[in-house]
């Protein structure tokens, strides 16, 4: 049997962190944004209708969660990164929103502005009426090895 | 308590399109598969035993819904690209089958010509008899940003 | 309704093949490793509070399984590449252990190495007390396409 599975809440989490290894910088990330020591399952990326945000809560450690989710890692000391994701929700809540990820070299201000026109675009193209868009981001100026991350945590249960 | 998720059901999808960024190309290119508003949850690539394909449904909006797929973005204008997964179906249905993936710069005879032989030879592999091979693709030419999207679906609900 | 998942067993795994192509290798090595013929879901890579290590069992076939893993393919004949897996277990088992994850060009004892450290790394940074890493790893030195695997499968039903 597989399990319907539907999550009715949101919350919006970002870190970013210097680590040993790139992986480490991301998993340092993750706990600076207060999602670390959970397992992340990643999905593509909608917001279930009638799913409204909460704020962040703390997760049941080692628990398998869904996360839509944008992440870079950089080697290239000096190098400023940024990571960002958006939500498009829409004026018709029984109708899914859309979450948009986006990553790269430069600022916070400048991923999280093209991460909202992703999901502007996105409900443009889908003809379907936008009441906000709602945004979060990171950035980080490499020293050895540096992680930024952004997503949206789908949840239940709260 | 992890419930065991063995799907009954598959179906076959594929799609593609032009976006703003190319992650909008790839949301689009879901869109048109049939399957967009959705939440794909990435797996490698069994047919679960006694699974039985059904024509594409609706999908409920937001679920996680798990999916093996092939997918392909491009930015260089005039390039054609194609993505396409072919699932080998055994003799003897108590087997689980398998579902390969391919995509690239080519067209969508090409890769899914390609993908089917790989599931051919996963199963002269296995020494296990082969019923049939059954396949979906996509192909795009980029304007500006474009996406393929072909994915076998796994459902259970039906 | 989005059922808790928090498995309560883990077990370790790896393996590496040639193929047809780099997927088929990958294909090949999962099975070489006793774990093809499912469905890996992919999750980034804690070790759930409690969680006990069990020998390697027979996943029910075409089932969805989380799994975090290292894998590297590569079309470069003669060259030796590597995948591994380390997970650090905490002193006190009501809190959650880290696995990480590593891979690339080289042997199995480099790269084994480094993931080691990596967990190391991870526990130092969250002030944890360590009570140990076990690790796993595989090597392959590539004819044609190869692929090396590594993971730590999680599962609550033994």
């Amino acid at each position: 049997m597989m399990p319907l599975i539907r999550p009715k809440h949101f919350f919006r989490v970002a870190g970013h962190d210097e680590g040993f290894m790139p992986l480490n910088a991301f998993d340092h990330a993750l706990l600076q944004a207060g999602i670390g020591d959970t397992n992340l399952v990643r999905m593509s990326s909608i917001l279930p209708p009638h799913a409204t945000e909460i704020t962040p809560i703390t997760l049941p450690a080692g628990a398998l969660i869904p996360v839509a989710y944008a992440a870079v890692e950089s080697s290239t000391p000096g190098e400023t990164i940024a990571a960002a994701v958006a939500v498009a929700i829409p004026k018709d809540h029984s109708l899914p929103g859309l979450i948009m990820e986006h990553h790269g070299v430069g600022t916070a201000e400048e991923i999280e502005k093209t991460v909202r026109l992703m999901g502007q675009k996105g409900f443009e193209h889908r003809k379907r009426e936008l009441l906000e868009i709602r945004s979060i981001s990171s950035e980080h100026t490499v020293i050895k090895n540096g992680a930024c991350f952004a997503g949206i945590v789908l949840w239940d249960n709260a």
